[in-house]
């Protein structure tokens, strides 16, 4: 069902709402039109025409100045005008439908949403509300997706390793309630990765995980052993004051990322996280800015990624 | 006075404050330039350059997401700078007069202002304190006039009737408050529709509202009858709660368009809202989602009227 | 330390934050490099595509939408990209470090961060972290320096009065809490003016002001005689509800620039203020208004100036 509302009958690509379902050449095709926009010489983004007097709207119910930036310098690298909704002060509070305002900015003469919500499923019922040549992508619902999130990680990683059939790759931390991980480990098992590990306390592991194709680990030791990537997420300042855990200190006792704990894994190992950082909680400052950390990285492909999927919905028209 | 603000000696648009006074062949200049800028076949509004290299400024004091919106779209899509200003954090704050703050934004090479505000002539107020070469659009004030919201539902009429002098018009809700209202009967009248109706509760009916011209009813089940046109008026949220209207549920049963009233009306009757729309309190949504409404059309229409109230207003010089 | 940062080995400039330490041939090449953004015959600013591509960050921690604005007309004229990022409400709120934030906008590819911090030093803290093909401009950084607001003083008053080694110039009000007077001094220092006076209440002076080569002044009678330029600084609201000031009213009364008092001073006396006025506090509207200000020249010559950093910045790569 989600897979049709995101690929035409012929395959194409859509709207971009989640990684589960995506076939495999279609995240390649993402990743390679992205590896285009990056200039091989000063690995700069190259600002291109392509969207030129398109209107993309940045439509953001959940705060986020990082992603709602990043798909705006991603539009604007692509010529196109962005304007940004920060649905509170809105007509939202004037009491109209999230429909009625879709509606209202298609009628505006929006191409393409790129949307973010604090309810899972929000994209997907815009993108099954328009009509077929108006675009939507999904930057965060939920606890359910964030599937450019999850293409920049895994272009990221391919940047750095490129054979990914025989990487280990350890997602550690708070598992239960991040999109990321989701969308993750959907992408990594797409490619093939040859093993996929997250690595988290009890309370912060959802059941049933391992359906999802990944070995679960509650012991850093264990988890960490000969990994080639690992992916920290970040733990929400909420959760650090509820019961779900001890303290930021216990937490990053057990499961912060140190050199220490670092020494475990491959010698080559990269370390990676979708930001903003919580320094000494989830991660040591010295292996946040070490050597491993390839965080900035994500950044800069993040851009590139977004492009990507803005300029191949806009193609397939 | 106002007629004087707005128009040269010559009688060419200096600024757009109100419809008031506003002769018609300078109302049909404005709808045929509108038209220009809507594609024929895609009916998609066009990207020109006639305002590259100028800077509009959209001074809102009253937060207004979508009317703000489509002043930005129709100024980006003439390829002008927008500078967008909520004025409650800035320099009025600071205990700056308006007129300063213009004064300021003059200096700063503002083109154009598009003024929003909760009082009543304050659009006024800066088009007679500007220099004649800045030029000013009220994008409505107080409960006075929103002349952009009258002109796009004129554009709207036209375009799905173009024989505008045998047309018998219906503006249903809160008159009372609307500005919206005050600036269709004006145009309505001054393009000489055969006849435009008043349709409300007594409370919500301004006294002498008849020395505009128009009809008064106060029953849905007479003032719809073989209306070609009904103009269905948002109820602000803060009057459902006040004490003018007993409830949302009878208002809904008294004044609220339903299929069933809407049988009253001719029957190729066109159904509009300026929006945000109250489902279920001023229209029901099987009307307002119906074959007889053209309420997204008027969205549409309003980046082209606002495109041809700009590029007019910016030619003159 | 501070010269090193904002200048190469060379001499060139790599950043913009203080006067203070600024050869003075700097300062004539940005003031002779805003000139040639000027159109002589319309004295309007001119739009050149020499950021075209570059995107330019306002990156404010505090509060200012005039000097925000300036900044984001200036980088349009110059037709670089534009991001707004106003930190209260983003990742900072987060948790994130303000270097950790920067570094994330850099791999947004960054190229210039414009930033307004109510920290003195923030901007040098960022400048000193970043590579060195990042440029760095300080918008304002608590008590500390103002840079392009001395920059367009010093223009204005040049453009005015080209003969600056002859000047006498009177700064008058809160010198205490100002950065604008701190950078003005350093800049009317630099160039060479003939004597610079500062003119406020005890409570409102900084212990040792004297050592940056001002003459004092508590009396308005005695301090304004004969001057050719007075710099009237702006009352802040909270100080006047504060214990330092005995009441607006008292304070317009004994520094207050009046009609009557500017008769003290040289005939052909330029006006200046930085913005925004408290009118009836530090200025009479007669004075604000009258024939010696050249209050909304600074306005305009404040997008010329801030265009020639910019663009002088961006050229010393």
């Amino acid at each position: 069902m989600q897979t049709n509302l995101q690929l035409t009958k012929e395959g194409r690509l859509r709207h971009l709402l989640t990684i589960e379902g995506l076939p495999s050449d279609t995240i390649l095709n993402i990743l390679d039109t992205a590896n285009r926009f990056i200039d091989p010489k000063t690995h700069e983004i190259q600002k291109v025409p392509l969207l030129s007097g398109k209107a993309v709207f940045n439509l953001f119910f959940e705060n986020s100045t990082r992603t709602r930036t990043t798909f705006e310098i991603a539009a604007k690298r692509l010529s196109a005008d962005v304007i940004n909704l920060n649905i509170n002060t809105s007509s939202q509070s004037k009491g109209e439908t999230l429909l009625d305002t879709v509606d209202n900015l298609v009628s505006m003469q929006a191409a393409m949403f790129i949307v973010r919500h604090n309810e899972s499923g929000a994209a997907h019922l815009i993108a099954r509300h328009v009509a077929p040549h108006i675009k939507v992508i999904n930057a965060g619902d939920g606890r359910h997706a964030h599937p450019t999130q999850a293409l920049l990680d895994l272009f990221t990683i391919r940047y750095f390793r490129p054979d990914l059939s025989r990487l280990r790759v350890a997602i550690v931390g708070d598992i239960l309630h991040s999109r990321v991980a989701r969308s993750d480990i959907h992408a990594l098992n797409a490619m093939g990765i040859a093993e996929v590990r997250v690595i988290a306390p009890y309370t912060l592991l959802p059941k049933g995980i391992e359906l999802l194709g990944v070995k679960v680990f509650h012991d850093m030791a264990k988890g960490l052993r000969d990994v080639d990537v690992i992916i920290i997420l970040r733990l929400q300042n909420e959760r650090m004051s509820g019961s779900l855990l001890p303290s930021p200190q216990e937490y990053f006792k057990s499961y912060g990322l140190t050199s220490e704990k670092l020494r475990l894994a491959h010698p080559d190992v990269l370390v990676m996280h979708p930001g903003p950082m919580n320094r000494g909680i989830e991660i040591d400052s010295a292996v946040a800015d070490g050597p491993h950390s390839v965080i900035l990285s994500q950044v800069t492909f993040g851009i590139a990624i977004r492009m990507a999927v803005m300029s191949i919905l806009m193609k397939e028209d």
